[in-house]
């Protein structure tokens, strides 16, 4: 247990690059997933896991049953990890798993559900906040989560994380042309609505707001829905909010959201 | 402008101590406010501002506003603030203000609504979970938030923060009894729901499942809620996820529960 793999072997200086890079990540098809649950989130989606770094002599289920694969697994000092890794409190062990997020739309078109809802973000610019909308999203059943604009990098390790690992249980999709992927979305059937703070969209909750086919549009986090993407959307909705403060953010806008078109769906049923 | 007050300061020593120590906040019945944008939000709930401390020189219209009240404006040299506030990155402008945490459930006598709903939570750990929660409850139309057991100081800097000072404008409880509390709560008529993971609970959307006087409790982080409280509650109701990720977490949980709440009283007018 004591072979450390130096911090000058080709593996870990390529996660060093991988943790900082988007351009190293786009060209090698990976994202870094720091922490044995979230790692253990990829296995149990059958993700490819290439490599998994453990520091010192850590060791716990999920590393186990790695070493008992193709998975090569490098031990690390102590101290090095920690040195690689962006975050407040480093976990012992990262992988770096094959991404699952694509750039094709061509997920849409075989999926189970003849009422699909599909939340887009457009120019979602916090980690945080990309990752809780994909968390809130698998979990209330979306069928997709689409980035457009000029969204965070969603193969960031800081967007990885705050999903929670639900990037390996929903398609994830990622691409810079929001009016030309929002007109795909309408050829596809798919109703597409924007949010709003105030103005004349209509209530989240109203019969029908987000049943059906439908693609439901966040925006900016200080812009919101920005103009050339209303011009495209077919309609609006708003939620209601009875409060003083300054509205919800993006992600917990998107969490009412997603389970309000949940509701409305179990509903129908 | 360029008079600024020393780091030695009795002013400045107690800021460091509210910062810091709850029993500080606790005896000076204080708590501290970060940023121009909170301190606005305590400004035009009436609260009452007694110190407020400036970095330098900035200047903004928070500043100038309290600046033409009988609030004392210190003005700290560069670096003086950034090295007391516990954050990554820490505002120019600080406020002590008169703490609107109550101890006493009197405000659930003096309600407006007849069918008040409040969001209780035990044993919450996480300043950002807590402040997240005061937030979204005070958005959706709660008519109050009350944090029992052992939940983190609601006056903490980061519980203040992450409401973005939603703390102002809608009353906010804590007390240490939590099964006395509910007890007082059912004693008001209040019909108390507990929130499960699984279980038999009734589904959080059915019918009636959050209308009438309801008090829903969320448990703690890890644990959720515990046994004793669970022997207390009147019934419990869950949030039906499709996803395999992990649960949603208790503040992306009572932000759902929050606006359904707020949906099952708007079909009800």
């Amino acid at each position: 247990m004591s072979d450390f793999t130096s911090a000058q072997h080709e593996d870990v200086k390529a996660l060093r690059r991988l943790v900082g890079r988007r351009s190293a990540r786009s060209e090698a098809g990976l994202c870094v997933v720091e922490g044995s649950k979230v790692v253990a989130e990829a296995l149990h989606a059958g993700a490819d896991i290439t490599r998994l770094f453990v520091a010192g002599d850590y060791w716990d289920e999920v590393v186990e049953q790695l070493t008992s694969t193709k998975c090569v697994v490098r031990r690390l000092a102590g101290g090095v990890l920690e040195g690689i890794l962006d975050t407040v409190s480093p976990q012992p062990v990262v992988a770096l798993v094959a991404s699952p997020i694509q750039a094709s739309l061509d997920v849409l078109g075989s999926l189970s559900s003849a009422t699909p809802f599909v939340v887009v973000g457009v120019d979602i610019r916090d980690p945080g906040n990309a990752g809780t909308m994909i968390r809130s999203a698998e979990l209330a059943g979306a069928s997709a989560v689409i980035f457009l604009g000029t969204s965070v990098d969603v193969s960031s390790p800081k967007v990885v994380r705050s999903s929670a690992g639900a990037l390996f249980h929903v398609p994830v999709i990622q691409r810079d042309d929001t009016l030309n992927t929002l007109r795909s979305l309408q050829s596809f059937g798919y109703r597409v609505v924007g949010t709003a703070v105030h103005g004349t969209a209509v209530d989240y909750c109203s019969h029908g707001a987000l049943s059906g086919r439908v693609a439901v549009v966040l925006g900016n986090e200080a812009r919101g829905v920005d103009s050339e993407t209303a011009s495209v959307v077919d309609g609006f909705v708003t939620i209601a909010m009875v409060g003083r403060t300054e509205s919800l953010n993006v992600s917990m806008a998107a969490t009412v959201l997603c389970f309000e078109a949940a509701r409305q769906r179990s509903i129908q049923r």
